[in-house]
């Protein structure tokens, strides 16, 4: 069988063998539903609590701000869904590059009546000037992500945080809420929730080695309200039993990749340089300042995404034409690459190489290797 | 330490071992995300298309009508959720059983404007004739539950479904959505949701020894859409990467219960049939026909819920005075048992015992024994 060597750590990661191991012994020992009162939920209840302040004290903040979720896409739809409660139609800012599940409710705003401006960012980069001309006194919710998963961006949010606020203060103090999707983040970048200063932000735990289904929403902002209370789990936020052994498992994954931030941002930094060395003579789209080094776009001009991406799945190499949750919806990458200003030319030859904590320089120049073959036979 | 003797398996059951191997076996081989195109996303996708067929052989149903979620609660969120797309205020039918995760709805759907029915359940059944009467043009979605939590009665779904096809026949043909929530059936009860005839069903792996944080939404009809497609994932039904170690997990802990359904049912039935006969001194309340044999409620007479069962609760047993879900929400079982129609008197003192196949005759006759002589106690 030929080797796999994967560069798609954005779409999703492995679980580490702590946080499988966490999950597991979870599932063994904790039999209890963490809301029932006896004893095995009183246990199952404790280790629900320890998880949110393990995460809490990771994210640097109140473990009274957290809901668990299953995952970003369910964190980004309670802040979201939460405007159906409003009776008023909102004025909703959102990017054209933001995930496809924030991206994708313009549909449903747009069905109900709801007023929407979707930002640009050219090379890449929301700008403050925009936000501030788009925000009216309609305006409920601002919705930009810290990390973009495409090309790797990292969105100055404290700036434009700021700008919301200052729009707040000289209209009268009426609240907007701002949220962003930091899925691509956690782990992976340093930054400070309280220091950007938004009121939400979601999470997602297989970006960062934990389990699959299961996220965190940070909130602040009392008025958020979930659709449906259900069985009252996480203080009314979001309904259904926990998943208790995802949840310690998330837990763990986080601690790990906080733990080692940096030696990890270290690590695939170099990687990241390595790439972007070697792989000069195609382009590189992802800037080489204010990004993640987890992700690189490159784009070889001479081969439609796919097509290229399709040769090297064929030697073995897992990397991406766009972000993998948008294979299902049939608008690549090339939706944000354009919302960046980048040319026709690069946005449908690029490809999205994502990195991980485990990947490998050895894989790294195998890949290097790979596209300068193909390059070289194609171009 | 004291020995946990578990009856509130209602609320949730542990994984089973062949849960847990097939969850950790699936989360160390399968690296990709299933959206992705590369090898390792097609292997991930050809799991994940595995597990949906192992469902739906189990439900006897097309694999195109499951759709996974993270577990019944959000099942049951989407076929709600899914009326908000609607332009006219819509009329819908519930029952005051209805497990929270569909009655907390009610909230929303009264803030929105629109109308709604709420069928009593005299001792533990929805009557056809309350149906009936309750039925309007306007009327869009009737969800009611197949098997209570809270005393295990039995729906006759099948000629409630009837009820509402003769109503459309009527009334031009206009479609009425049906949607049950069969949380407490599968693995449990046998039924085919094609003879009962309903649109949608919502499950949740939890409570048949699958994992937490995992379910499946069964729907035959189109016009139910999600709120936000996402990245499109489960056609556009349900966005968010796929749980896929969870899933797998899912699918063989429901094949499990499916092959093991009548052995299971008839060591249940046994422990049921000696609690009954046991307890004979205090209230019985769930009904001795159409009843699940995995829950026995009872009533002692002498003390609040809350008492008795902490009483229990300290002497090692785990048993509820309603569901795990109501704890959160102050709302007591007593609010489904006022809908059965059930005395104060009876309601208040109210303990709900559940099984699974775990339940040794052991644990009951100690049970038994623990009752007796609290009774005796306080009597």
């Amino acid at each position: 069988m030929q080797k796999i060597r994967y560069f798609d750590s954005a779409a999703t990661t492995i679980m580490s063998q702590t946080a499988l191991n966490v999950y597991e012994e979870t599932a063994k020992t904790y039999i209890g539903n963490p809301s029932s009162l006896h004893t095995a939920g009183i246990e199952a209840k404790a280790l629900l609590d320890q998880s949110r302040s393990q995460m809490a004290e990771i994210l640097h903040v109140d473990p009274k701000t957290l809901t668990f979720t299953s995952g970003a896409t369910e964190a980004n739809a309670i802040v979201c869904n939460s405007l159906l409660w409003k009776l008023q139609k909102p004025h909703v800012i959102l990017s054209n590059i933001e995930h496809s599940s924030i991206k994708e409710y313009v549909r449903l705003m747009k069905h109900l009546g709801w007023k929407i401006t979707l930002l640009n960012a050219p090379d890449g980069f929301i700008s403050a000037q925009d936000l501030a001309k788009a925000l009216t006194k309609q305006t409920r919710l601002v919705s930009l992500m810290l990390v973009n998963n495409v090309v790797g961006t990292i969105q100055d949010i404290k700036s434009l945080v700021q700008v919301v606020r200052s729009f707040e203060t000289e209209n009268g103090g009426r609240k907007i809420h701002f949220h962003t999707d930091a899925t691509q983040a956690l782990g992976k970048i340093p930054f400070s929730l309280e220091d950007l200063g938004v009121d939400s932000a979601a999470f997602s735990a297989h970006k960062f080695h934990g389990p699959k289904g299961v996220g965190v929403l940070y909130n602040t902002d009392p008025s958020v309200e979930s659709l449906s209370r259900g069985g009252g789990q996480e203080i009314g936020m979001r309904a259904g039993t926990e998943n208790l052994a995802g949840i310690a498992s998330m837990a763990a994954a986080a601690k790990e990749a906080a733990d080692n931030l940096q030696a990890n941002a270290e690590k695939v930094s170099e990687i990241n340089a390595l790439l972007r060395k070697e792989l000069s003579f195609i382009h590189i789209i992802s800037p080489d300042h204010d990004c993640s080094p987890y992700i690189l776009n490159v784009a070889t001009r001479i081969l439609p995404s796919e097509v290229f991406t399709r040769m090297l799945y064929d030697r073995g190499f897992c990397v991406s034409s766009g972000s993998a949750c948008s294979n299902n919806a049939k608008q690549k990458g090339e939706g944000v690459l354009e919302a960046m200003q980048i040319s026709p030319e690069l946005g449908r030859t690029s490809i999205r190489i994502s990195l991980s904590s485990d990947t490998s320089k050895e894989d790294a120049l195998a890949l290097i290797q790979a596209i300068k073959t193909l390059y070289q036979e194609h171009v």
